[in-house]
């Protein structure tokens, strides 16, 4: 039985989200071509040839193609210099052809992922690492939003998540998630307004705050760290995490743990997200929406 | 009687410590011009004759020649063009001569003060507006700190107040303070590492959130707005308000109020900034801080 079972009414499920929007983007990007436009174009560099990386990158190419986008996987090996993955960023930034792309990370110990985030011209920065974007971002300008808070913001918005005015608790400070996320929720803006409390490795009492938080994000990468007993009755919990564990039940051998404890959780929870199937699939659509942005230079001329 | 006297041996005072740091400033100053380096060299573009405006960019330029420091006032009509400002921008921008500059603000209404905030090279944005700056500060990469936040950090570090761990709560979200303050402290830097709640007009509770800090800043524009009841024993207060109140008593007619009532605040608090003398004076010295960072090439090539 699914560990969900019983909790269907209460799921943000990003598996069914994510698969609705898809299909709205595609009817947008019919409506492109009908109209004698370009198809959007996502390039995406993978340097190298670990295994996860190219599943994460052959996933989003194959999204490409589900929704209609046109996509370019410009691959590089991984004893490439960092100047010659700087000088393909530079084709792919002059490229007039490619809307937006990215470059697959974790990038060969030997080359500086931050040289190589600010060398992709910001506005073709879909992934919106580029600190132009997350600058923007801070300032309450409109910006390529990072893949996961604007999966998860998005999530929110198409749930009907009251947000404006509530206690909002951002577990873990990392540069992709944490710390976006808990920018993003206090801005004013439609899915915002939080009053949000950024906690992390040196937070002293996070039991404490977890308890009052009437919006839990978790983002540490701790199996099953939140339990039942430290959240309150009616709590949105979105949980970012999702580690494997061994398990030789499974025909795959493993299993998928969020930071989240679902079945203690779930029970006091109003709404939660799955792990598999919550917040995972909702970063691929900001994908596809910040690249059909892009193509309709919808932030940047 | 000064409504400090009593409370000296807690006070955070900005106007000690940016007299100090001047002086400080001044000495580095003079070693590179023994050094045979060039002065650091400061511009100021000022837009019109607003009073308040011109006595700030006055005041920038005085303490630009107090530490030795070559400063530079550009002055354009109340109705001079948004090109044409951008052009004396851009001039700046090209201009080796000039370390760093800033747009004193506010500008005139027909002003788009993004676009122009974006116009600075960011190489060159001693304020640390530029979405790069932001951008970079909330990624945790060097960056071109903005003035205020970057003055309560260099206070709370000279006075040797304790972050780590600590629960911060920011009240008021600008742009230029609380939002930024609020990612600052949250990171993980020597002075950071806070548990930070930000907070802002949509917050329920705001009462509850002061109630549990260790560390409180306040940049609310609400005279007196935060009381002695609301706070706990043992707080270290930083006040950003700064108001201007009516009083026929004084020979300006007018006397300054923060959003802290110091009066009861100050008996429960350990540390606490005067208003004024607090963090305003801090705000001037990190403009020179940035400036000589700048000349030294600290943060960009």
């Amino acid at each position: 039985m699914a560990k969900t079972a019983g909790f269907e009414d209460k799921l943000l499920s990003g598996r069914k989200l994510s698969k609705l929007m898809k299909e709205e983007i595609k009817v947008m990007v019919d409506q492109l071509i009908e109209d004698g436009k370009d198809r959007p174009h996502l390039a995406a560099i993978l340097v190298g040839d670990d295994g996860a990386s190219e599943t994460y990158v052959n996933h989003k190419v194959k999204m490409c193609a589900d929704v209609g986008f046109e996509s370019t996987l410009v691959r590089l090996p991984a004893e490439c210099s960092e100047a010659e993955l700087l000088e393909r960023i530079d084709e792919l930034n002059r490229d007039e052809t490619v809307d937006g792309f990215i470059v697959q990370l974790p990038l060969p110990k030997h080359i500086d992922v931050e040289k190589v985030t600010q060398a992709i011209d910001h506005r073709k920065d879909v992934d919106g690492f580029h600190p132009v974007n997350i600058g923007r971002m801070t300032q309450g300008m409109p910006a390529y939003l990072p893949a996961t808070p604007f999966g998860i913001v998005q999530m929110l918005d198409r749930y009907n998540v009251e947000t404006s005015g509530k206690e909002c608790v951002v577990l873990g400070r990392s540069n992709i998630v944490g710390t976006p996320m808990a920018v993003l929720l206090s801005r004013s803006r439609k899915v915002g307004n939080c009053t949000v409390t950024l906690c992390h490795s040196r937070t002293k009492d996070v039991e404490a705050h977890i308890r009052r938080a009437d919006i839990l994000v978790v983002a540490l990468g701790l199996p099953e760290f939140v339990r039942g007993d430290m959240v309150k009755e009616g709590v949105v919990v979105v949980d970012v995490g999702i580690t494997r564990i061994k398990d030789p039940s499974k025909k795959s051998g493993f299993r998928l743990l969020g930071d989240v404890h679902f079945q203690e959780v779930a029970p006091k929870a109003s709404m939660i997200t799955p792990v598999p199937g919550g917040v995972g699939p909702m970063t691929v659509v900001s994908l596809l929406m910040n690249t059909l942005k892009a193509s309709q230079k919808e932030i940047y001329q």
